[in-house]
């Protein structure tokens, strides 16, 4: 194959994202959000955001990681960020489906994608971080704009919210802030996330 | 309205294009596919393909283009690349959109992402050019892939296909080249692209 027939090939195999549903709502609440939905929203986000980072990031390098964050569930499937017993086997499935599927492009981007990737997982950079940040407040604020369906169907409460999305804060303090009130504590008030820490305060 | 809650503001509300439906497939096709979706494809594609570009471009502001290129259908609706009547009152509809939608940002972004927009329209700059190239190589690709649906739903033929898709040449002329070959004349010769220039070669 020629370098361009890899490069289509890739492409023509990630089409499959579109069809990796994830558990957050739309923002009106009339269907599950697939990966290459979310992915797009996050790219615009780190576009539009990339001022609040804590520390200053590479705005492309961070656009195409969220672009490719996901791509390893076309093979894993989507891993619920509650569903804690699927979590076990995540890394492994993430790992061999990163190994088939960033190999169909030419060595060059192959390794370039798979680097990607592996700062993403790995978290540990300015642009990782902020990746993270979109990832987190992003699905909020869509669950909290459709009205908390999702967390009604997975029982999600405000500590397991606070957990799972005070990760924001590495990448962006004030994304994290923006989430915790508008997001998350509103919902709370309103009654649309379970408050599991009332008795502890 | 604070500066993030405008920002947050747009990121809901471009939420919408999520729901835009596009006339081609998804490369099984299994459905048609959404404006989100289209637009996290040309991002990729873009990123992975600018070696292509026939001239230098700005990879960061041309996957910027491609991510707010279709924000304008929210309200002005998907114009079927073959649909000349609707066509006649596009621009109209599209200018009325872009004034709303941009404008719940931040005035520095809202001129910013307008200023973007425009320059994907007039398809003056290397960007707009390669821009406007992965917008009719991925449909193509796609309408190739699910073995022509869209083509036949709307009796594109042959020499529809070249007027429309040729234009990727300004943009990249290997990509137009790739395009022709492999997802035009290829369905030609399968009979899923109906030749009707035949009698005048």
């Amino acid at each position: 194959m020629t370098r361009l027939e890899k490069q289509m090939a890739f492409i023509e195999e990630v089409d499959k994202i579109k069809q990796i549903g994830r558990q957050n709502y739309l923002a009106d609440g009339s269907r599950k959000e697939n990966d290459a939905e979310h992915s797009w929203h996050l790219a615009l986000m780190t576009m539009l955001l990339s001022e609040y980072a804590n520390e200053k990031i590479d705005v492309l390098k961070t656009m195409g990681m969220v672009l490719i964050h996901d791509i390893v569930e076309i093979d894993a499937g989507d891993t619920y960020a509650y569903d804690y017993e699927a979590q076990k086997t995540q890394k492994e499935r993430e790992l061999a489906a990163a190994e088939r599927i960033f190999n169909i492009l030419p060595e060059d981007q192959a390794n370039k994608l798979r680097a990607l990737w592996d700062e993403f997982e790995a978290g540990e950079t300015a642009e990782a971080r902020f990746a993270a940040a979109v990832d987190r407040v992003q699905p909020a604020m869509l669950n909290s704009a459709s009205g908390g369906i999702s967390w009604k169907e997975h029982d999600v409460t405000l500590s397991k919210a606070l957990e799972r999305n005070g990760k924001a804060a590495l990448g962006s303090e004030v994304l994290w802030e923006y989430e915790k009130e508008h997001f998350i504590m509103a919902n709370v008030e309103k009654g649309l996330l379970k408050n599991d820490l009332e008795d502890k305060n």
